[in-house]
């Protein structure tokens, strides 16, 4: 009996949790009520009800009908009942009248005739990729047509009932819009500039809680199970950043009922460039999924021991807080509606990366250098690796032109790939070249333990392709700050 | 001139090309025309027009609202209406007599405090989580309400009226639901089944898309830009694999209509396992992270030069092979819903899994043998490398214990990975270990540049995590089948 009560305890709790959780679905609750209550006042008074007759009842149907819970989707609505059901009635009259002056056999043939063709072309046109976001107003059209034409045929004055019908659907409909845009009204905008302002949050988060993951000391590694694709208990961010690669049909209607608003709030100019937020939300996608490739490395079942893994820790920090810094400002320059990435910020990060790219890329010729000895040695090895041992013995002179080759050709792209980061022009990056010395020198000793070292560079280089795909974010945030005016920073780009 | 007629040309054949496209659509239209003929029959000829009377149009409204293109969406709309319809008339009855007995002062006031109740009730109430799907029905429920209520209040026989319009309303219904089932009946499970099965071949094509472009000699690799959210024109199958990375809001949503479907076709049991379709998505999905993330190494802005990309290249093709052989068995597998993977198909995934791990692992102690020689050497160096060797002639015994403590821990791990995959039970492997020695022989001659392989073990790990990851797809797919009660082949699991 107490699991019982207990149910029924967790069930009240979940339903105050739905209660305390959002305030807008009160207030959208509210507004229904005060848009039926108000459209209920012409039938239960007498005077309104005299002028309109039992046609009132449409208007609060149509009231019902149009309400929705964003701005635009209620014009869209509105729109799409007004157009459709307009079209379809002029259509409805012209065709009632010709069936009625064609005698009383063929006038219930072209009656259901008409119906059935109206039936299929708009079924038909509605699947029209096109025309998808119409559906609504197909749907309103054909109720619209069969209504008025069955009206028409068994009453006699189509046009009348229709004017009356369109007048109370009109009045219903404009009630609600009236409602729905005057009392608090909730944005398709302003939710799709916070869900997009959300996101780059997500993806910094989660990256930088999969770097501290990657860099923390010997815990125990979850494997990549079922679990993990419900995300990690120590990881809130790893779900939200899961949560954005399934969000873009959320920012596609987010953003098609946007285009229906007016200029309101923040976002005043005409024509406010909504379909690039779903632009921006398809690039920062691209980021997220390889946030999540960094997270398969960091919950990898082989793992790289800890040791091994701080080796490159202090540049893997560095880029990850410039990477996830250049993210949340591009986050918040959108919210704010400026423009405030400075150069030196890109500058920063270029130079973190060149940093990262260097020692990755010392790494390589120190490999090299210690792979041109002679590998034949007198010393007896001691470890299970002599077993080996004995398989590689043959001279190395051999391979050594292919492997200068080689070695140049990575180190041209290497540093074609440094110089050609970002694509935009910065300044020259200066710094301490004697700093940087030591710090190399620093890590080439803790590089000691080699054998490992490939596994390392897993995570290190996917870092970098990260970085690379933080350059098209950029751009198109800053298209987007340039369609949408956003107000400029003194010093900026 | 001409650019207009060629315009409109285009437009033409783009309108052919729509109708060619997929014949579903114009059955679609023509039964939607026949459902609305049908129920227009009734308005048309006197006999039924007499019996039903103007309520007759409600019939009409209502099978072109209740006709959605698939038989569980139908039928969660029908029944959404019926019951959300009744239950709202129900009580509005009960309250419009309440509001008679109370004289005619309260009355109006009664009748629309209740419409304000009801409106806000129901709004609030389609937004908790579980009553998200019922959306219609409170919409309904509230309409009906409206509807009854305020026509008792105005006519003052509610029952009667509510009754005329529940039988024509149930008639539309009915004759909508009749012509979607019995007339090429487009089934929301088929839908579903199908998507999943063509979302496994995708995934099993992108993946050797992506390996045949990893080892594709020297070609131009494109550039990850702003062009590889929307694919690569030579890989057709990637942009599939990336539709399915946003495929989960479509399998949500017809697998919540498939609930609604009574058992036909291939699918006769009842209470058929839908949700678990959503279930095995999902997991498919993960799989597809990871391809994803393998593609963004073969188009990686650093790249490994080819001829050291096809060291590992038989173990990688083979891998991938079977990797996508699975994947696809899986795919046909829930296709003829029979469960024909076979423990040979699993043994030899792991061998070849094993073999490339094995080649990574003596990678490993290939670079570790060469490192413990000194590397001092009296040869003079070549390459540019030289430049830094003299960093590094420090002697090596100081790290040695350290390297051999990390190395044997990759090793344990390693051997503990080999072994431990796949989770369930598997015949011992047997192979001809003197040909896996030549095979290995002939791998370490081609591992002599080392420098470079640590870029190259980025896609070879990346796929080995691919590997795990297919672990928990045969598990969640084997749920399925003894779920689904697939028929076993005779020689499986």
């Amino acid at each position: 009996k107490s699991g019982a009560n207990n149910k029924s305890w967790l069930w009240i709790q979940s339903v105050c949790d739905f209660c305390k959780e959002d305030a807008g679905r009160e207030i959208f609750a509210l507004k229904v009520g005060l848009a039926v209550a108000l459209v209920s006042l012409l039938t239960l008074f007498e005077a309104p009800y005299q002028v309109f007759g039992p046609n009132i009842v449409w208007a609060i149907l149509s009231a019902i009908i149009v309400f929705e819970d964003t701005v635009g989707a209620t014009f869209n609505r509105a729109l799409n009942r007004a157009l459709g059901g307009s079209l379809a009635g002029i259509l409805a009259i012209a065709v009632a009248q010709t069936a009625l002056s064609s005698g009383h056999v063929a006038e219930p043939i072209i009656v259901g005739l008409s119906m059935f063709m109206i039936a299929v072309i708009t079924s038909y046109m509605k699947m029209w990729q096109a025309l998808v976001q119409y559906e609504y107003g197909f749907r309103v059209a054909l109720q619209s047509y069969c209504l008025i034409i069955v009206s028409g045929y068994r009453i006699g004055n189509p046009i009348n009932t229709m004017i009356q019908r369109l007048y109370s659907i009109a009045f219903g409909g404009m009630v609600s819009v009236l409602v729905n845009v005057s009392i608090f009204p909730m944005w398709a905008g302003e939710q799709l500039h916070k869900e997009l302002v959300k996101d780059f949050d997500s993806v910094a988060d989660s990256l930088q809680e999969c770097v501290k993951k990657y860099l923390e000391c010997g815990s125990e590694k979850s494997k990549i199970t079922m679990a993990s694709i419900d995300g990690f208990p120590d990881e809130p961010a790893y779900e939200r950043c899961l949560s954005i690669l399934n969000s873009g049909s959320k920012l596609d209607t987010l953003a098609s009922s946007a285009k229906w608003e007016p200029p309101h709030g923040r976002f005043l100019h005409i024509s406010y460039p909504w379909s690039q937020y779903v632009k921006v939300g398809a690039v920062l996608r691209h980021c997220a999924y390889q946030v999540m490739a960094l997270h398969s490395f960091a919950h990898a079942q082989i793992q790289v021991p800890y040791k091994l893994r701080v080796v490159f820790q202090s540049e893997i920090q560095e880029v990850s807080n410039q990477v996830s810094e250049i993210i949340r400002i591009l986050g918040r320059d959108i919210n704010h509606m400026k423009w405030s990435l400075k150069m030196s910020h890109i500058t920063r990060l270029r130079s973190s990366t060149k940093r990262l790219q260097t020692s990755l890329y010392f790494q390589y010729s120190y490999i090299l250098t210690s792979t041109f000895e002679s590998p034949v040695s007198d010393k007896p090895l001691k470890s299970f690796a002599n077993i080996w041992h004995t398989f590689y013995h043959t001279p190395y002179e051999k391979g050594f032109i292919e492997q200068t080759k080689c070695y140049h050709e990575i180190t041209r792209k290497q540093l074609r790939r440094v110089y050609s980061w970002p694509s935009r022009e910065v300044d020259a990056f200066e710094e301490d070249s004697e700093k940087r010395m030591n710090l190399l020198l620093r890590n080439m000793k803790a590089l000691e333990s080699t054998a490992t070292l490939s596994l390392l560079t897993n995570f290190t280089s996917s870092f970098v392709e990260l970085v690379a795909r933080v350059d098209p974010l950029i751009n198109v945030v800053n298209e987007l700050s340039k369609m949408a005016k956003f107000k400029p920073d003194d010093d900026v780009l």
